[in-house]
């Protein structure tokens, strides 16, 4: 497999991640995302990593840097179906995930960024918070 | 990767295929998306295939036998993605895909997959065509 797939769902994207994200694969994720956002002009990304088993400080890195790229382009990201084994690495492998939120499934998700896309939506309310 | 995950969306399940159907692959996917229409009382399937450029008679077959299973659970199918070579390719093996719809990319595929959903929903049209 040369490139992970990225499904236009209205004003989101849906990533879903199957493999092992190596150097090469990572990088290419990276560019094709800020590049559908740019061109669809879309308000979110959805990274699905139910089927990760195994977390690395570079799968970290990673996502950590998807979510800092989209937020620059006013998208922001949300990675559901982690696994809660994944979850305890990530937190002993010290991976802070700034900018990362998380839900438990797609659904969920999705109903976070419509929260989201509401809220950057009303009038006054223009602030773009990346402490979160 | 030991399974391909399946994404609940609403009345529908996302399933998006990365790497090749293998055997044992292939038939985890059958039993897993059975059991998912069971379970949420699914109304629709999406398989995206966009970064499958490799098709042989047995992931047609697959494809095909996935679709008659969900229309025997009242759910349909429906194939996104699916790159122009691939769609020669299926033609040239004779592979018919009885049951499977298609559509460009998985946003058309909802719509196809809610026009389905009002068409049953609606009293008095209780057929099932396994024809199209």
């Amino acid at each position: 497999m040369d490139k992970i797939p990225i499904l236009k769902m209205g004003p989101f994207l849906l990533v879903t991640v199957q493999v092992d994200l190596y150097d090469r694969l990572a990088l290419g994720l990276e560019s094709d995302l800020v590049a559908m956002i740019n061109k669809h002009e879309s308000k979110g990304v959805l990274i699905d990593i139910s089927s990760v088993n195994i977390v690395d400080s570079f799968m970290g890195r990673i996502l950590g840097n998807i979510a800092q790229m989209s937020r620059i382009l006013d998208a922001h990201t949300v990675v559901v179906g982690m696994q809660p084994a994944v979850a305890i690495t990530l937190i002993e492998l010290g991976l802070p995930m700034t900018g990362v939120h998380t839900s438990l499934n797609v659904e969920k998700g999705m109903e976070l960024l419509k929260e989201k896309l509401l809220d950057t939506d009303e009038p006054g309310n223009n602030s773009h918070d990346n402490s979160e």
